[in-house]
């Protein structure tokens, strides 16, 4: 409907401005790709969700799922003409086969940020930042930072548990899937699930992988530490995983991580060590990261990322290894509404309304309209039957339009125009131009020569701060 | 690729911008919709062009091939909370399973704008000047009006011909598809097509309609008819038409969208009826239009729209009759760049590069770029590999980067930055720092307290009137 897809517009030019202020350049991906490209790099969860694509040509197709696949698969057929690093931003729908719920769409609009052909931290830093950037730029009276936080973890240190809980590295993806819905379900049940399974409230069995019970306390344990700070966190990480195969290098690529977020200055109540955040893709080999807000954590992650290394390679043989951060566009706009926070959706209708009074001066009003759009507004002149001069007003109110212009054959020959801003009086119950004149409406008759800066007033006088076009 | 994607994104604004002014808001549809909602209002050409969508659960899905039909099932699935009449855009992509050509692709950005719920033709008149003014818009210079024309005729006329020349209604659509082909394939081709069919040049069969020789005779009298003006063709259409059943209700519509035409003061040489254009989707019903550009004529259209006033009562019984134009982005920038033309993507590239010479300042570094995307420029932080910095330069040469900000350690000691304007001269065969400097790039070292307003200016220098955000 027109107010929420005006605010999500809102939402997406926030979003453009802050990647665009990160040097992210537009770049766009095909939404069909080959069946073989889209199964097996987001995991077996992932693989479930995908709807399929019939051209009647024999070839297996499928939607996108996400941004990124589809991405990787376009920097390995274009490796020698792209820059590298390629900072790279994308809008677009992707398709999930998921169960629909609050904020939770099959068809729902992505919009990702990626830098690929580095394994520079850096990259990794500044990704994070331009997804902590845009909560700032969409919450800007958070100024104690209490209404979002962006969580991370590691990929890495998940694997030097792993080691240490002696599972088989092919089981990872599962413990990890596993382990990434600790927030939604408790660690009870996410100690069942790596056990013995269970069946949940619906009666539906949730199948175990089957762990042992030193596993299982290897990862409870892993799961206790935390600490004050993200380089606390990591302390207590390291003491932890002191020893365990792998895990010195592992750990160090971590550090140097960290050691960036430190360096972009990302405050440590934004960007906070988290280490419950697994994600629930395979394709991810190092930092991950998610966003949620804090009064609508019902919605769970409204944005999130980490690093592929080994995705173009997938389609190439060549690694450009890569980095990227997605806003789930439309569970945030649900979780904005939840949250009751903006952005507004300015958009949702036009500045001012043309009245048409007199279809003989249908030139005159056009004339009228043309020179508002000239001087920056967004106008409509109204295109309804022409029926009772009423009902054009209670479309303006519906439609909640703040201005209206009118002029009839007197105005007309007298040279002046009358324009109307429409304060909170609802115009529902007008039928006449009579009763409207009378009512409590604020309204200036101007000469003809004034029209737009008159509503260029009114408008002001109604949207306070409202930008002039 | 991004300078494509920047490009598109720049046409993209423009058009909004156009529409936005015109007083149209934002309003999305799904892209999967169901198969029996697809099929039929097209037509039989349209029919053949779906990809279908598989979800695994018995429904019987595909993918839009318009904006057009999904925008009609959702207005009939929301009669009660629309405003009416509704004026809507929505831009997105759509899918064709066409033969791929220049300009013609299998998915495709549409950039539609759509009054419903009126049959007034002061809206009809609105969105052809709405597409008229997006052309005014891409083509700023284009002061004598040379580089695009919109096309229009009328369904109304069309069905009257049909009348005229005996043709039943059922053939009506196949006949008016064939129609549309006078442009590419011209009048002889179109009259064997008509009647007894031909073999094009690949040798593939184009069936006959089977039509008389009668029939054709009376189309080829009507698409000879012409004149200087719209006024002056529609009085030969009128004279054309004397007399057959039905024409003067007709022809007394169409008198009233040209009258609003010249209401709206769409120029002559800009807004011109052409009784060559059909249109081959089926669901228009009053008047038609397209818009070519004349510097790129083998493209085709890239705009097109009409009215389809028994769409929606298609999905809801109720009628709910509207009028649309559809700019097809793809096609459009396949066809501005043939033709030389605008916009320009300014967003390809990022306006600075922050170089980073000593990792141990990463810190310096990054409180730089945020400084200047606070400033509002759109800033790259190298996030390469930490490579020689010759290859920075490089990389911004590469990338296009007009400015470059560069500081190790003596200027952070001495507290100050060089930064530099990128000019025509390549930095693709640089190797070193020294040999940069030493080349003939613009360049100053200034405090570091005024980094931002020397950026501005080496943008400026490089780019004059760049817009400083």
């Amino acid at each position: 409907m027109p107010a929420a897809a005006a605010r999500r517009q809102a939402l997406v030019d926030v979003v453009r401005r802050v990647y665009d202020a990160h040097g992210f350049v537009p770049l766009g991906t095909p939404a069909i790709e080959h069946w073989d490209a889209l199964v097996g790099p987001g995991g077996t969860e992932a693989n479930q969700l995908l709807f399929g694509v019939e051209a009647g040509e024999g070839d297996e197709l499928g939607l996108r799922f996400d941004l990124t696949v589809p991405l990787a698969r376009v920097v390995a057929a274009n490796q020698q003409t792209l820059p590298r690093p390629l900072r790279r931003y994308q809008v677009g729908p992707v398709w999930r086969l998921d169960k629909p719920g609050p904020g939770r769409f099959r068809e729902f609009v992505q919009f990702d940020a990626d830098i690929v052909g580095t394994v520079s931290p850096v990259a990794d830093g500044e990704v994070v930042a331009a997804l902590h950037d845009v909560f700032v730029a969409l919450l800007p009276d958070d100024a104690d930072g209490a209404r979002f936080a962006v969580r991370l973890s590691d990929r890495r240190i998940l694997d030097a548990l792993l080691v240490k809980a002696e599972i088989p590295p092919e089981r990872g993806p599962d413990v990890l899937r596993v382990l990434d819905k600790l927030d939604r379900v408790g660690m009870e049940k996410v100690a069942l699930e790596l056990t013995s399974g269970y069946t949940d409230e619906s009666g539906d069995p949730v199948p175990g992988l089957g762990l042992g019970d030193p596993a299982v306390a290897v990862i409870r344990g892993f799961l206790a530490l935390g600490g004050p700070s993200r380089a606390a966190v990591f302390s207590e990480v390291e003491r932890f995983l002191d020893g365990v195969a792998g895990a010195a290098e592992r750990l160090a690529g971590v550090r140097a991580f960290l050691e960036v977020l430190d360096a972009l200055s990302l405050p440590e109540h934004r960007a906070v060590v988290d280490l419950s955040i697994a994600r629930g893709l395979a394709y991810y080999t190092g930092p991950v990261f998610e966003v949620g807000l804090r009064d609508a954590e019902s919605f769970g992650s409204v944005g999130s990322g980490g690093r592929y290394d080994d995705l173009v390679s997938r389609f190439s043989g060549q690694a450009w290894p890569g980095v990227g951060v997605s806003v789930g566009v439309d569970r945030l706009l649900a979780a904005l509404d939840a949250a009751g926070e903006g952005p507004e959706g300015t958009g949702a209708c036009p500045d001012v309304l043309v009245t048409i009074m007199d279809r003989d001066h249908l030139g005159d009003y056009a004339a009228m309209a043309s020179e508002l759009r000239a001087a920056g507004f967004r106008v409509d002149l109204y295109a309804g039957a022409l029926a009772a001069f009423g009902k054009q007003l209670k479309y303006a109110d519906r439609l909640g339009v703040p201005v209206v212009v009118i002029a009839g054959g007197d105005e007309f020959a007298a040279g002046v125009v009358t324009v109307k801003a429409m304060d909170a009086a609802s115009a529902a119950d007008v039928d006449s131009r009579e009763e409207w004149l009378a009512a409590r409406f604020g309204q200036r008759q101007v000469p003809r020569a004034d029209l737009a800066g008159a509503v260029g007033e009114a408008l002001a006088s109604v949207r306070p701060g409202a930008p002039r076009a």
